[in-house]
């Protein structure tokens, strides 16, 4: 018998809760596994010692229900990179002891990219000192930027709370009877997928959104105003859909650089609004679908978070059979119907790595998604959960903040 | 037998199609009533005699539940303006000519106070001119601002976006170890209703929004500060709703006006976030929920839809009973069990009046919202309603761009 230890790590999702409860659901059906720790604030609460047990803070079936429909991390995060063990070993025999002291033989790590480095120099550091404890991620972000899987955790949630926006900001858009320009800034620092995943209104018959920008396409602003007066002329109201990581002018982007190097980018719509506005002379607004975008869960797909608990689960599994180092990951056999199954890549293969919207998705003039590609999207946003309502707003499960402290 | 014709105006709501199938749905029933007209744009329709039959675009009782869940105004809208018409009586001669033109006897006129406005100088002008053309104002606002009325249809959907996107941002805003501060500006000119609904969170057991500010309180940028600080000292996330309309120093309001003499605000978050960043230096950011709080149908108040349909049909039997010149309106006659009658008020009462949340529902440092406030808003917010998907997001109701032009 042993015990487990699970984490959560980066930008909240709507997803990483359900992981969470797919490890601990899973884990409560293994009769090798005793208790199931929660680190607090991702590796941070392994690295102090800063560990809940999950056990004892979620009771019941009804628990986990709410903890599926509770948005972000109710462990919560943290953006800690650990060094290279050859440099600075310090953090590492810090996570050894906590992880020996409290006998826990696999650490499961919910998180992105810088996760999974995570995953990777923990797995490799215990694989080199000898040691057997077995280092797993699931993964999560709404970026859908992570390498080998065919999708992530938290993406379809988030592309269902985007599609769904944007379908009613084009009905508050088209009111008036003045031509007007509506410009909706959607996450996604290199990777277009969330922006992308807009275009799928088109199936439903809307012309909207009509000009898509992602990163993987160049950029240029004649272009881009070339493009709105086209659209103008074909519709009063013209509904641009546009990735916050685009290629913009110098000074645009604040430039502010977080842990892993990211550039913290923001203010692309609003800059845009203001070269219609001057260059074109019509009423235009901008739309920063802001954090509600990662944390609506109030609009899940359940597709989504059927899948996030599955994956979870699948992990707790990948280590009981022995493995350590590694990566779950959807690997999509067909789109209609649609079926995945959960395989395992190595955790290399994925740390560190982003994953871009294929070329042949983005049509020729790079300002629109082709149609084929929402076969991809669509069936990632299929079906809502049933949610558990109090005082009219969706309940959330919630450790208290002392026990977090 | 006469026709009827029907308009929307103002800024969008959830709401504003369900009155129209109200008052629809209605004059169906209704033998008196024939053909059944829409007015694109509001009151511009009935100027330039741009209607449509409704009767030949709203087929089944499907299409109205589809209109029951598709935000903003299915017929467009305006914000035109009528003048005096003891100075200038064109477009009332206009209006008039289209009405009898079209042996329409009675107008109904969904939309907010400015809205009242046109609904009492038509009845004014069609009783001095002797035309017995009856005049029905349908309220509409997410402001919740109109006299008389116990609240406004559109306000209840409004309010249960707000509080459930709080509810969601204030789990977003907790992930990470170090204390923050996040800022959430919410509609609201001069009447802090919606902002104050945000505080419906606290019988969740939430102790956010911990702080809320309302244009009724007087807002300085000291005690703000103060407020803050304090409130860190207590929790680790500090979550702020601030209504758009707070008093601040000049400069910060872009000072453009509409046509109705209200000042076009923005950037009030951005404005308190750099505040706070540059007087207390901690992590903060600020999230303005825009649009997206008039129109995410996908999570309207049943209770508020069930409303707004009901007061539409009232509004018909209403005109039916020889009124005009009335605003139909809600008079609340318990909170628990939440029981309302629909009343009539006279146009005059309700138009260009402004209500303000009650001095008593705010607390004493001004900061926050009392406690026994909250019965005023929870009935207001509950209920979900079952919505058609279509490829997994809301499906609309949608009249062809080309009708409408």
């Amino acid at each position: 018998m042993f015990n487990i230890a699970v984490a959560q790590s980066g930008g909240p999702t709507c997803a990483i809760n359900a992981s969470l409860v797919g490890v601990f659901r899973e884990a409560l059906t293994e009769p090798e596994i005793d208790a199931i720790f929660g680190s607090v604030n991702g590796i941070e609460g392994i690295i102090s010692n800063h560990l809940v047990d999950l056990k004892s803070m979620i009771l019941t079936n009804d628990d986990m229900e709410l903890l599926r429909q509770t948005p972000s991390t109710v462990l919560g995060s943290c953006r800690f990179k650990l060094p290279d063990y050859h440099e600075d070993d310090a953090p590492y025999r810090q996570i050894a002891n906590t992880l020996r002291q409290r006998n826990i033989g696999a650490f499961f790590y919910i998180g992105g990219n810088d996760s999974m480095d995570t995953v990777q120099k923990l797995s490799a550091y215990f694989s080199e000192t000898g040691s057997d404890i077995r280092i797993i991620g699931i993964p999560k972000t709404i970026d859908n930027d992570l390498c080998v899987t065919d999708h992530t955790p938290g993406f379809g949630s988030a592309a269902k709370y985007v599609a769904a926006t944007l379908h009613e900001i084009t009905r508050d858009s088209t009111v008036y009877s003045i031509p007007s320009v509506t410009i909706v800034e959607i996450m996604g620092r290199h990777a277009g997928w969330l922006t992308a995943s807009s275009a799928v209104l088109h199936r439903m018959g809307e012309t909207a959104p009509h000009l898509v920008y992602v990163p993987e396409a160049h950029f240029s602003q004649e272009r881009f105003l070339a493009d709105v007066r086209q659209e103008m002329s074909k519709h009063k109201a013209v509904i641009v859909a546009v990735s916050e990581g685009i290629e913009v002018p110098e000074g645009v982007q604040s430039g502010v650089v977080d842990n892993f190097g990211h550039k913290y980018l923001s203010g692309i719509g609003k800059y845009l609004e203001s070269v219609v506005r001057s260059e074109i002379g019509c009423k235009v607004r901008s739309i920063e679908l802001n954090v509600m975008q990662r944390c609506s869960s109030h609009l899940g797909s359940k597709t989504d978070i059927d899948e996030s608990e599955a994956i979870g689960a699948a992990g707790v599994r990948c280590a009981l059979s022995g493995e350590s180092g590694k990566v779950m990951v959807f690997r999509r056999i067909s789109d209609m119907p649609y079926t995945v199954t959960i395989e395992t890549a190595d955790a290399a293969e994925v740390a560190n790595c982003e994953k871009f919207l294929p070329e042949k998705y983005i049509n020729s003039a790079g300002n629109n998604i082709r149609d084929f590609a929402l076969n991809y999207f669509l069936p990632l946003i299929q079906g809502e959960q049933h949610l558990v309502m109090e005082h009219g707003v969706p309940k959330h499960f919630a450790i208290h903040e002392s026990v977090l402290k």
